[in-house]
């Protein structure tokens, strides 16, 4: 069904605010002076009454010390798949992307992926070991980390494997579980070069090994020139300690690379001159090709993007007229500059609006507002970020690395609306 | 003991390059190749041990399908003062800023002010109804208003009464107590102007009046001009939905102003040609002078910061060396363009180090690094914001004020660090 492998589009800004004045609140309006009615398509639509909430006193202060969402949104929630992993505890929890708005993803939501399950670290006891090819070993505490200089950086964290299953084709039906491994919070940490430049390095250090503290003792190799770029070594996101699902009481921050790298329950950083070849990055987040070879060390994931409503999960409620169609688009190569979107399955396309915050290396929000005629519709959107990159369809990444990998997928996702606003994962040929 | 009205500025980068080099982890380093040893300041610095969590399986994935803090972060809550207000019902629970960093708030941790306790609002059930000098009434239900276009946009929320009991000099024992009545998180929500464009309104519109569905039936006056600049009718926070304390589903967000207006439970919004000059803005929420008259209508928030750590609550830890001082800065007439600390109770000053993104009315925050030589300190800082405006001493408020009212405190507060690391609540002439 797809066409035009380069974009083709159409801005029509005015005819958008005309569609929302004329198409939308048409159904809850009533003739002034004349009390409230029901309108079109809000059969339920009441006037106020005075509901139980209105008539006696609620809950105190501090009843909740700590807040939590409200019972009607206990649906909301990270959800696993029994069958996809041998245990829950190597296993993965995703993100209820299709629930969620903006760039910032609230620390209750973020995705979980373990090897050993989640170590709970008693901060007292927290050890932090930099060593190797260094002048000076050094053994931090938690205080220690704490009592450095630090920074306030956003940034999304993608798994390697998120989309991993849609490699061979439509397979999972939710944007939660087709993209959910990904997330995008405030982190706060110490720099990486700090440590390194406090510990002093041999002329001869190239590589760095970063190793947890879980059970399974998660190690990956990382570049010196990236550590001394960007990474942090954080304890904080959106303000609080980091959850232990998420590393507490310290974890790596690689912004823009894969986040099987983001060492979780970080105890020792070795200085080396050559990558270890460790399990995690031979065996396992490397991506078999059709000739049998692997892409070793493949750590950028590429602008990516995923409609979020409607999706799956997200069906639209309506039969026609106004819609706002949303998702979130992000490149570990920096900022998003464009995202488009195209309803017919990737024959045309127009540009999204790009609403928010744009940082680098981060979660961006976009929409697109348009008139549905109430058919049946290809959605799709496609992110474009500074370099020039553009976000591929899955095809074309198959035909360079086949089917094999379950990594790395960044594949233009569709969803087909049927005229019920029910929503499916398919794929265009 | 403050002398100089005005700011003198020393900008010293290098050097405190240098403290942070010379001063810090020497604690911690110990001769390569000998293994690690103990620090000076750092007696339980042990070389790494195997603990219980590096030896077993962690709890698995979803476990706890939405996330919350490790065990050994539960002192960090909202906390309220029993003998601050009559009931719960009616008080406030404070965030606790002192144990938090960055510019984002967590959602768990927003501070809490209610009238008549927690709404818990049935979203079925939920109406907004918008009436009064408009050319066509509407209502709403909360999936009409999820259909809307829409924004995302990061502010401060300070209630008016932040800081109110220093008035009469220092009173409360931390900052979670003297400042925590503020909060700043990602809102998405449509724009007021949106719903008003809607509805069409009468040429003599020029007040609102937003009414609460809690038994309260929380009321203030809203000029139209500030509805239609930057008003959100906002559902979420942080991306996820509102909790219930923060005003599930809706609320308004009133950028820059008092808390108090950001009016939670949203039920109804009317137009009309005049102030209603309900309780909330004629009894409270206004601010008595010492002749017997009361400024009304007070609603900006002005330029104000606060030292988050140290502080009572978070007292230094060390003797003395490279120290770390933080805080936030924010002010409701735009950007944060300068915070100044001075550790001589406003003798000299020095600028602050502002790090992480600085937004439109919300919080910024800002770190100043020294060499702490072990002696006393009374510790300031001092907001500028990009009008121009400079954060007042309390006695420079008190003279224009005086000490009658609650409202309204953005004097500059003073901390007093002892030898031991300590922290007070002090006030300096």
């Amino acid at each position: 069904m797809r066409k035009d492998p380069m974009p083709t589009l159409d801005r029509e800004p005015t005819r958008r605010l005309f569609l929302w004045r004329s198409l939308t609140m048409g159904s809850a309006a009533v003739a002034a002076g004349s009390g409230f009615a029901n309108g079109m398509g809000n059969p339920d639509n009441q006037p106020p009454n005075v509901p139980d909430w209105s008539r006696s006193l609620g809950e105190g202060v501090a009843v909740r010390a700590y807040g939590k969402p409200s019972e009607f949104e206990k649906n909301v929630i990270r959800r696993d798949v029994e069958w996809l992993t041998a245990s829950r505890e190597s296993s993965v929890s995703f993100t209820p992307l299709h629930a969620l708005d903006g760039n910032i993803t609230p620390n209750g939501l973020l995705f979980e992926r373990h090897h050993s399950g989640i170590a709970e670290v008693d901060p007292a006891d927290y050890r932090l070991m930099l060593h190797g090819l260094v002048d000076k070993p050094l053994l931090f505490t938690l205080d220690d980390i704490k009592r450095m200089p630090r920074v306030n950086r956003p940034y999304f964290c993608e798994c390697a494997a998120n989309s991993g299953m849609e490699w061979r084709g439509a397979q999972l039906d939710g944007c939660q579980y087709t993209h959910g491994m990904v997330h995008c919070v405030m982190y706060t940490g110490v720099t990486l070069k700090t440590l390194l430049d406090e510990a002093g390095l041999k002329t001869n250090a190239k590589w760095l090994l970063l190793e947890g503290g879980d059970a399974a003792a998660m190690t990956r190799s990382l570049p010196l020139q990236k550590a001394l770029d960007d990474v942090l070594i954080a304890y904080r996101m959106n303000g609080e300690m980091l959850y232990p699902e998420n590393g507490y009481p310290v974890r790596a921050v690689i912004p823009g690379w894969e986040a099987n790298m983001w060492v979780k329950w970080l105890r020792r950083i070795e200085v080396g001159d050559q990558p270890w070849h460790h399990r995690e990055e031979t065996s396992k987040y490397t991506d078999l090709l059709e000739n049998g070879k692997a892409r070793q060390f493949t750590y950028v994931m590429d602008a990516k993007s995923v409609i979020t409503c409607p999706s799956p999960q997200a069906p639209l409620k309506h039969n026609s007229g106004f819609t706002v169609l949303s998702g979130i688009a992000w490149s570990g190569r920096g900022k998003i500059s464009r995202v488009d979107v195209s309803l017919d399955g990737g024959r045309n396309w127009r540009s999204a609006r790009i609403d928010g915050p744009v940082w680098d290396k981060a979660l961006v929000r976009f929409y697109y507002e348009f008139d549905w005629d109430g058919g049946e519709l290809l959605i799709q959107s496609r992110a474009m970020d500074e370099t020039g990159y553009v976000q591929p369809t899955k095809n074309e990444l198959r035909k360079i690395r086949g089917v094999n990998s379950v990594y790395h997928n960044n594949g233009i996702q569709t969803w087909h609306v049927r005229k019920t606003g029910e929503v499916e994962n398919v794929e265009v040929s």
